[in-house]
């Protein structure tokens, strides 16, 4: 069986949420560092993977189609494409595993649909990706359900920590220190000196230690 | 095989980061709720339990202990007192089901552990208790993670959007309206007033029903 991975990706100025702590160069480097954990994972796990990108920008592991249009108009122009089975993965899930995702490609059921934090979808597998459309916005996991249903899919919710953390804003970074052993996600956010730091409440937080930030 | 479950409860002025959406008393009434969406679930799955609480209270379904020192010093006394397999189960945890905590109860492991998102502990099934201590603050996973380690156990983490979800903020109740179906917690919350709203920029959050709000 042949899969395919599609991943949406922003090359330039990506990440605008952690503008706070991070310049437009860092998050542009620490968008495609998340890319790279998330196409490893793709790769070992079996697919192959095309990147839909909003500006021009080349991988060596991925193919790479450049399209002006919205990210849903983007993943539905591709969806036409395929003939195979088809998954859909956002590029901001560093902890994603090869094992996590062929819980989705083995799923028994038509459709595998992993959920976000706050109504939002990660990752979709479809095996006869023809008939859905991507709807990609606002509270896209109960969109994506009804268009399952108008689609007559059976569907596989899949209950997953870490493919659900999306990285968007400064406290999820939290989550790639504690949790991220081994991707180069930590790694860069460790080399860019951002440590765990435990406020007076005990709610924990990243700080950025301002030697390393000058450097 | 008998399992027992700790479930650490605050009957008095709980969730005080909901107190920009809920008065004390729906709280107070709220917290009650997900506690007994968690119990149904715990005793569902096999376990009987007790609950430690900070004030007087009573529960059809369980065990109570009142106890006046912090949540960590509850947690170690209990634990003391086991001769059985042991399950701390934090009590705003409305999302779990009795398959989930089987996930825990059932592992090969000497410990199981579910992080909660921002470095916290949701959840610890531990075996052999005795030697264990509880270290519920700040980058608990972390804490437990050590611990375990000095005590020699084998740990099985596991990895669950359902279990990672505790609610603490007006943001979390968005999983409840979206994950929630079928439990009490759910049926509180859309009793209360309370549906999804969607900003312009499609991010997902609650609004409250001002005419219900009044009832």
């Amino acid at each position: 069986m042949y899969f395919h991975a599609l991943i949406p990706f922003k090359p330039v100025n990506p990440k605008t949420r952690l503008s706070c702590i991070l310049s437009q160069e860092e998050r542009e480097a620490f968008a495609r560092t998340m890319l790279n954990d998330v196409i490893a994972s793709v790769l070992r796990s079996g697919c192959s993977a095309t990147l839909l990108c909003t500006h021009p920008f080349s991988h060596e592991d991925a193919l790479i189609a450049v399209r002006n249009e919205s990210l849903n108009e983007a993943i539905n122009w591709a969806l036409g494409q395929f003939r195979c089975p088809a998954l859909i993965i956002m590029a901001d899930l560093p902890l994603v595993t090869a094992g996590d995702i062929q819980r989705l490609i083995r799923t028994e059921k038509d459709m595998a649909i992993v959920p976000g934090r706050g109504g939002g979808t990660n990752i979709i597998f479809l095996k006869n990706p023809r008939c859905f459309r991507a709807d990609f916005y606002g509270a896209s996991f109960l969109d994506h359900m009804a268009i399952a249903e108008e689609c007559g899919f059976s569907v596989d919710i899949i209950d997953s920590f870490r493919m659900s953390t999306d990285i968007d804003e400064k406290e999820d970074l939290v989550e790639i220190l504690i949790h991220g052993k081994g991707r180069r996600s930590r790694e860069f956010l460790e080399s860019s000196g951002f440590t765990l730091a435990i406020d007076e409440k005990g709610r924990v937080g990243v700080q950025r230690n301002a030697h390393k930030e000058t450097l």
